[in-house]
């Protein structure tokens, strides 16, 4: 698709400075903008590239002051980042139009599929599966018995959901992660182990993305929940009966582990890992590769280190640490000191 | 599936005292039991919630007191726990009556496939590849040439098994792990790397449990090995030529580097890292996060940190850690004091 | 495929020693070798096992002096090492023979495949992507539209492949790996958030591998580069708008965040986190399971712990840190002994 920077000018009611026939068919960093595509200029730190970037059309702020000369293509609008993420939206949803229902899909008789649905190739939907409006299910995924995908969700290629999980509205799930494998419970026999069947589920609440790679273990009973809004990143761990709160954001391959339940609206840095049965307060800020083995009360808290302790009390410590060997050095010397000192006194 | 209490109570031989009809389909916590439900007391440290549960039926031991009124019906059976595990095990076994063979699967003339085996739609079974009796083998499922799988295994949808692999018996694999990829090998020619072909294999022993989206690479020459009864977690990697000891014991995310041996029995947390080329002894403790460098040469060890040290060292080494920027301070104020005492003396 | 000593000797044109007629199926390690196959002898530190060896076949140095009773049949070459991995080469190169286009596949009309291509069972190919000659696609593989795939790239069972990316010559991405899911992108909108859509792609190099279940974020805009000659392990995450220098090589379960540039001929340890928006000099070490939190603009710097500094100077604060509640003891001692001291002055 190609579109003139009229088009655009017209779509986002913004005014042209330049070529109003220059053409884009691609977005780019206004940092390394090559022609043919659209950049944009929000904040005043990469102002200075806007002078020399390729881009063919950048969208900038109204009240824009260029301080040399532009060979691209302008167009002022009220908010150049928003007028952005529009176009964005606008070329997203025009390549997205996957639709129809392959004829090499795998669709149980007793499954229900609902309107406008989009089913790939080798995607196998199990016995009593409920798939709601506008789903999309790309190729080789598989869907359970007994699943339900509510509207609107898409599910990438290879995602696996294990029988009796419920997906709801609005979800994003990327490829190869898995919902509902066996939680991780085994009763000790002596020598062996003997496990301990998993019969609770997963559910996934509506709004929820779950990047590539993750896993998500149904309970051993009752229900592992990912709660409204919730974003997670890709490799990521959840346990067996953990909850998730609502709107709880968390970078790739953290791990929790059984029966935790975080609060809503937490951030938790990458590669961090959380102990069985703990308790997590709402607003918890989590630094990267932190490690919580206690749980959080306090609303709003940052912790970070392994184990984690309040940020700047782990921040002051991580300095000291760095200077140990310095420290010793010195305690070596007023301990020579001191001695002296003795034979002084 | 419904089963009144009378059902349940003739199953387990177990004594009733209430409603002997009424019905239950599933099983809940005793904490959070809804009506239609079967739920169990065994840990006194529970016992509050049965009188408030919403549980249609609660499992106690035949010596349980009540302290209150109760609404559910209850069965009295001489061990709560193991009568309500049985019970798991039956409703598992019930679900699980996955059979027959997919005309969608894609099954070469020259696999062995034993009887009553499940395989699903769009799996592919390889040249030469031989099949034991009573597995399941899962939609999507890639079972390479020359690959065995021994009776009773379950893989589950999408699990990739790379040519001349074995798996015994009683195994189960979650989604999407992969069993035989190659091992990280590259010889340094100066300026770039080449590849060293990976040409041994992956073994893994009967009664091995392995989590979703794992990798175990086969080895540069000979085996990886997975020994009887291991259990591993979610988002593992072992790598090639590892060892992993019979009934050792792994959450998620661990890593273990080319070479490494654990020892059976052992028991690990989650995101730990094992260094190459090391030797694990048997029954050895690892905390959580921790990061092995070194051999482990005593039984029974556990160890703590990164790099890891003997547990109870590690744990006060932590506490001091906490306390480092007060620790300073006072090293600060002692070389005050001291330059002070020294004007004196 | 059997082989005597005989042909192994004219393959490789070297002198035997011993049985000509003896046979080989298959190779192993010299300190596990078993009847039957070949194994070499190249480093000094393994010489003794060649006298205990149950290998049939040994490929030694021609300068090797036997100081003991051998029963194996030796084969004397220039470099053992190198005879040895030419026997490997080749023994791949045998068994690798996969061909043929599956009809159980399905191609878009609007895909051209190159040459000698073989495309395995419910691969799926989108609409106008570009496969070129002798790539390898295994089964359940899924490329996405507008993908393209040069020549001799091998991508294993389960490889997904999303929309618009590029891979290069002589790539191998194992099984169940994600290439260019979304990247982890969300503006805040006061409780919630919203995603902000990820239309770039992922570019990978020519001669570029990757390991199993690794996640490869597609950019928010523009490219997320791995470049020519990269070796990345399994369970890797490279989120978006990443760059990875050439001939960088990194070990399993690392995790780079947003925007990161790695530089080139970088040596990267397990389990390794970086930080977004950073820059990474060539040549820079990374010990495992360290963190990074700042650029390191010096090339050559090699740096340990979490977060990461200079390894010499970690390895000292970590040698520090074992001893901590000792160090803490002699400070309590000092400040007693001084308070003791002033009553005296």
């Amino acid at each position: 698709m190609e579109f003139s920077a009229k088009n655009v000018a017209d779509f986002l009611k913004g005014q042209i400075e330049g070529d109003p026939n220059v053409k884009v068919s691609n977005v780019s960093p206004i940092e390394s903008g090559k022609q043919g595509t659209l950049s944009f200029l929000a904040n005043p730190k990469y102002a200075q590239h806007i002078y020399s970037t390729g881009s063919s059309i950048v969208l900038v702020n109204k009240d824009f002051v260029a301080e040399g000369e532009i060979k691209a293509t302008l167009i002022r609008v009220d908010d150049a980042y928003k007028a952005f993420a529009m176009l964005l939206d606008l070329y997203q949803s025009a390549i997205q139009q996957k639709s129809g229902i392959s004829e090499k899909a795998s669709i149980s008789k007793t499954a229900k599929i609902g309107d406008n649905c989009y089913i790939g190739e080798f995607a196998v939907i199990g016995d009593n599966a409920i798939i709601g409006n506008n789903v999309k299910i790309y190729p080789q995924v598989y869907i359970g018995d007994n699943v339900s995908v509510a509207e609107n969700t898409i599910l990438y290629p290879g995602v696996k959901v294990y029988m009796g999980c419920n997906i709801g509205k609005n979800c994003i799930i990327h490829a190869s992660t898995v919902i509902g494998s066996d939680g991780f419970g085994f009763a000790p026999t002596g020598e062996s182990y003997k496990k301990i069947p998993q019969i609770g589920n997963v559910i996934i609440e509506d709004d929820v993305e779950i990047g590539s790679n993750c896993s998500v273990d149904r309970a051993t009973m009752g229900s592992t929940i990912i709660r409204k809004g919730a974003k997670l990143d890709n490799l990521i761990q959840v346990a067996h009966n953990v909850e998730i709160g609502e709107n709880t954001v968390m970078a790739a391959q953290c791990g929790i582990a059984g029966s935790t339940k975080l609060g809503g609206n937490c951030i938790v840095g990458g590669q961090v890992g959380f102990a069985g049965h703990l308790v997590i307060a709402d607003n918890v800020k989590i630094g990267a590769q932190s490690g919580l083995g206690n749980n959080v009360k306090e609303i709003g808290t940052t912790l970070l280190g392994s184990p984690a302790i309040e940020y700047k009390k782990a921040a002051r410590s991580i300095a000291v640490f760095k200077n140990l060997p310095e420290l010793a050095a010195r305690i070596n010397q007023l301990e020579r000191e001191l001695t002296e000192l003795k034979k002084k006194v």
